[in-house]
């Protein structure tokens, strides 16, 4: 039904996208880890393309498109070349590295649970996996960088929210025959936007720390 | 043969006991580490479908269990609620995370051993499954939090073999056509009991330090 | 075509030696951090077996090798006996990793690229996944002894680029219909040698820091 309106070109082309974006990050951050031009590729082509390798070996689409489409392989190199011969100054690399970030996750929340759902995969199973190929080569760098990934860490701003509004867009528009480039332009703007917001004003979510907390507060006033 | 004794039913619920105590092992990880409630959910699942992730898309078994059964997926979520406002207090989080992550290893030792021969693997390559399936869970845990895995570090208790001998009962039941719930049940507390008491009793496995050892202290005698 | 003369027996032989090679790397590595005898015996398998697994799920052969072949499993088990008693002295370790590290290297980006090659791949995604044949049970090792993969890091002396010249010289090999034993040895010896003098010479590949040195050195001087 929606592949008449959500061509496969469509598809593509958002791919291309997001994979660009997400390879621009994953090549500033090697930067500012300061890795060599062949660390940078790595992680480029890692960051790029790793949320979607994750999800074709899931949904069996092997070998993964990363694989068999030339522009996919190739577009990291370029954000490679972009990034060693233009970065920006070292103290502004962060913000591009989170604003580039968004774009992806926006980008590839969408076009994950839509290839995870053409693949037989059912609605909610489809949004796990959007949410992985969204999240899944930002994991992957930073676990390549040797960091916590900021996807765990308490003290970054809101980052699998934004993609996981995304991915329900995408499956609500699924189950009411609505989902069209319009729709999942608007769940991947939606997502960019939360997480940009996320990050403006420094939403967080909660952790859980109330018993423990309460606990050592009581163990103090006891002394 | 045995599929007749050792029923899809009690494979897939021994499947989510395992994965229920897997996900509170990686929760509680997530609290200890400071995670925010999405971390502790992402560590969960991770914790808990990670090693049979790994042993589906080795066995060829596309989309893996984790993504088609919602109650593989569902379960560390629940798990994570649970952690999430009933965690004991922090000094007691470390037990729990050793005592949920044993019952963990030895149920998924024996049902990754099982759904690796049952995909027509060798009862080598069977047992090695059974391990990475047991195991795979707890070092990506360990990974994403960016900890050396509790597996390989030579100050922590007997990990390994715990699972490598209930896989090998599993293996040797095979062999001799007595793999039933019994048997299987036999295998997986095995397992469980064998982590229990080498975390009590301190069992640990010999490092490569002889040579050095003997070397530097020769180097020392000399001097 | 290059199936007659490179034939199925070489291709296997050429595996288990870049496997036990990569396997006494990674079992040394073990040895250094101070793992105990199962983490030395998981490391060398996942060191040994984890590009080959890597680039067996990619091209779709599952189960892969690594696991339906009984040789492949047990090659890192001797690996690891042989280091577990004979391991050179602590301040000799290192050495040893790097030299066997190189010719895992030059077999594996060839072996590789041709397994890949022959399940239907296209030329450029041949090669990029022999690098991550090379490359990827290093990296594999790296993470999980919670270290930057010496892959990325600019103080290391070129490590991809001798597999991506073996890797090249392969796909132009197969171009001309040239691929043959020899010419896959003259390949993995070149990538080999490339490797070992990258080591001997220190040749390192440049990093992305000229604008932003510049930048620095401005500021500097304009104070």
């Amino acid at each position: 039904m929606f592949q008449e309106l959500f061509t496969p070109s469509v598809q593509h082309a958002l791919d291309i996208a997001g994979i660009f974006v997400f390879a621009i990050s994953g090549a500033l951050l090697a930067v500012r880890k300061n890795f060599d031009v062949f660390g940078i590729a790595v992680l480029a082509e890692v960051t790029a393309l790793g949320g979607g390798l994750i999800r074709d070996l899931i949904i069996g689409a092997v070998p993964p498109a990363a694989f068999t489409d030339l522009g996919y392989f190739v577009t990291p190199l370029v954000a490679t070349v972009l990034v060693f011969f233009l970065h920006p100054h070292v103290e502004r690399i962060q913000v591009g590295v989170n604003v580039f970030d968004a774009a992806g996750l926006g980008l590839f929340c969408v076009t994950g649970t839509t290839k995870a759902y053409e693949y037989g995969l059912n609605l909610t199973s489809s949004a796990a996996l959007g949410l992985a190929t969204a999240v899944g080569g930002g994991v992957l760098r930073d676990v390549l960088a040797n960091e916590v990934p900021s996807l765990l860490r308490w003290d970054r701003d809101l980052y699998a929210v934004p993609a996981i509004v995304g991915a329900t867009i995408v499956v609500l528009c699924i189950q009411f025959d609505a989902l069209n480039a319009l729709t999942s332009g608007i769940a991947v703007v939606t997502a960019f936007a939360l997480r940009l917001l996320a990050m403006r004003y420094h939403w967080r979510a909660p952790r859980a720390w109330n018993r423990r907390s309460a606990a050592t507060e009581e163990k103090a006033t006891a002394q």
